[in-house]
């Protein structure tokens, strides 16, 4: 069962808003196992509406409208959807009621304007908007389905979770559909490729596999498709599980728990503690772990040890060490390290010093140029890597990487 | 001029990722004094890119795609394009001496999958990809442009502002459009619009105004179109002059220009250094300023005091002051900002303390409160603010509110 989405607004299309409303639909239509076939975004412009529902109606059974609803001249796609149904304009008293209603919880009359919104297509089943003014309107015409709603999210989404998908569901037989997406840090896309073509060549025809690449990470996610809910999870589950033979150690979890995350449950479980000592990631380390909730019970805090003098008076770090080897060196992310974890009395400490860049870098020492090490109870791991020319990029790949190392320690 | 933008990718349909890639297109192909007519978000299928191909095609004069061109084999964009276009693929050197330097920076070997990305249809201009192995790919067809560019964010926009846009610019005459955009910070956007209300009722008719809300701050847009980008530009800057007279001191500058880095400008100039002592931020404010290129310059460094004991031995927060007022009041506040300006030998010291939920919170200090302390050298400033639940928020509006704090105590 295929389904489009029209998103009506100027905004839209010169990026001064972004169509989040287009992807929450996509993702509840989803769920409910409908299929979107496309999303169209369209100036509120009567020509455009009218071809470009044209054009969805000839390929899919369900067509959802949002925007241009609004009381003011700008907003047609009332008046144009009466045109394309050839149909006209009525007072609906419910939906005027409605407005009323709204109007008196904040003692304000209704205004001519707002009075007009109490007008539908005849043809039309009016939804409630328990939100706002603008009544949603559904539509059928040769076996199609077409509903239009307002552009403010949530007056959409109140009509989208209240009326329109358990209208559809009532309208149309639909399959289920699984998604789950699993988060790998540290490989390059090509690569991962590479080492799991094996598992992905034998993937059962309804479940697909996408690759969602990111800065530092790549996310996996297998969709599924077929009669029985459970069963699908099932296999989804099998065949993720299956896939950890194939890098061992490399998935992270589920997509939406991020490794600051991991980490945070596992120094949790065991009662354990972090700091960190940040050169060239300037306090992004620490930034990520404390957005995490709690993160207080286990992150005691962090240096950001900028200045090489800060690196001497804060975290103990050798002026000799400084002066032979530099500050981007493993002699200096070893000792900041350990400075921290002896400072702090913390478990671990993570530190970090590199050549972020644009400015910095040397024959020797080219920018993107980074040290890692993982102070732990036990022992210190350092490490070296190459990363690009951005600054942005690699600020957060030494983050992400630093990350990642910490938890390959704590699962050693 | 028309264009139209199709994104490809499963993962934009069923909301997995958010479609930030066309808001951005369409923003910069406004700016450029293009008309964007359509964004069409597609699925990752051979029919349906032909199909929508065509659409565009008939209705606009440029087509830009994004998606679909990585190496794995649920990317289909490059040989459907060949098909569209009645092609075959060959091998392009300079492709593969970008995937070959690329590869050699992270000192890996190119394996196939990448290989294969070397070859592009024989017809197009091949566009070289600075940021990945992917080339875009631009054709011709009957006077209309068609752009073929990856779906990662920063590839496809390093395309765009180095060729896609000056080519266009080349290939298609465009009217003058003129953007500007300032940066307030700290005034809600309904008392900001009723502070610049006359302001506003007064622009001239070519020039129109957008309000852009973000977190704890908004933006506000002049866009401008007209025969000759001088006297737009001129007109717009006069505007935005004049506005200055209705929120004295607070538009903080052009929206590139970050607080971090109106700040970093002002330390630079008079040859002085900041450090920060930041407890409910967690080192956000740390990350902002580091990511500045060249903060190294006035930066010193942070120490994130999450733990009492951390603020108490690195920042010479006072025992007694944390037992008698607790970690988040004025007394502690001023001296984390006191003790870090002299640990770090820097002239200014941003401090905070606050809850930023969503647990930890009491009656007498809920989730949401907030004291900040910036330390100068002539007099410690300390501020309160109660700010909401949320804690991504909490933690974004205080780093900014610290910010702008300082932009301020620096400029008085």
């Amino acid at each position: 069962m295929f389904a489009e989405i029209i998103s009506i607004g100027d905004e839209l299309l010169i990026g001064q808003t972004i169509n989040t409303n287009a992807g929450w639909m996509g993702e509840v239509l989803n769920v409910a196992g409908f299929r979107v076939r496309r999303v169209l975004t369209i100036s509120d412009n009567r020509d455009e509406i009218l071809r470009n529902l044209d054009e969805a109606c000839a390929h899919s059974d369900i067509v959802l409208l949002t925007g241009g609803l609004g009381p003011t001249k700008d907003d047609i796609t009332k008046k144009t959807l009466a045109d394309y149904f050839d149909d006209s304009l009525i007072f609906d008293q419910i939906a005027y009621d409605n407005i009323i209603e709204l109007f008196g919880k904040y003692n304000r009359d209704v205004g001519e304007l707002n009075r007009q919104q109490a007008y539908v297509p005849s043809t039309c089943i009016p939804i409630k908007n328990k939100q706002g003014t603008a009544p949603g309107m559904w539509f059928e015409k040769e076996g199609k389905v077409i509903v239009s709603m307002p552009g403010v999210p949530y007056e959409m989404k109140s009509m989208m979770t209240g009326f329109v998908i358990p209208e559809l569901k009532k309208r149309f037989r639909t399959p289920s559909v699984v998604h789950k997406t699993i988060l790998t840090q540290g490989i390059p896309e090509s690569e991962l490729a590479e080492k799991i073509s094996e598992w992905e060549d034998a993937l059962p025809d309804h479940i697909r596999l996408a690759y969602l690449p990111g800065a530092g990470m790549v996310k996996l996610r297998l969709s599924g498709v077929g009669e029985k809910e459970e069963n699908i999870k099932e296999q989804i589950d099998t065949l993720f599980k299956d896939l950890e033979k194939y890098i061992p150690g490399e998935i992270i979890g589920p997509e939406d728990e991020k490794l600051e995350m991991v980490i945070g449950n596992l120094l949790r479980e065991r009662g354990q503690t972090l700091c960190t000592a940040e050169s060239c990631t300037g306090g992004t380390i620490a930034h990520l772990i404390t957005s995490v909730a709690g993160s207080s019970d286990y992150f005691k805090g962090a240096v950001v040890a900028y200045a090489n003098e800060i690196k001497q008076n804060l975290l103990d770090v050798k002026e000799k060490d400084l002066i032979n080897h530099g500050a981007v060196s493993s002699q200096v992310v070893r000792q900041m390290a350990e400075g921290a974890r002896q400072k702090f009395g913390t478990d671990y400490a993570i530190a970090t010093s590199g050549i972020a860049g644009p400015g910095g870098g040397t024959d020797e020492k080219p920018v993107g140029t980074i040290w890692i090490a993982i102070a732990t109870p036990g022992e210190t791991l350092v490490k070296h890597y190459q990363f690009g020319d951005d600054r942005h990029r690699n600020i957060t790949r030494t983050a992400l990487t630093a990350l990642n190392l910490m938890r390959k320690a704590m699962k050693d």
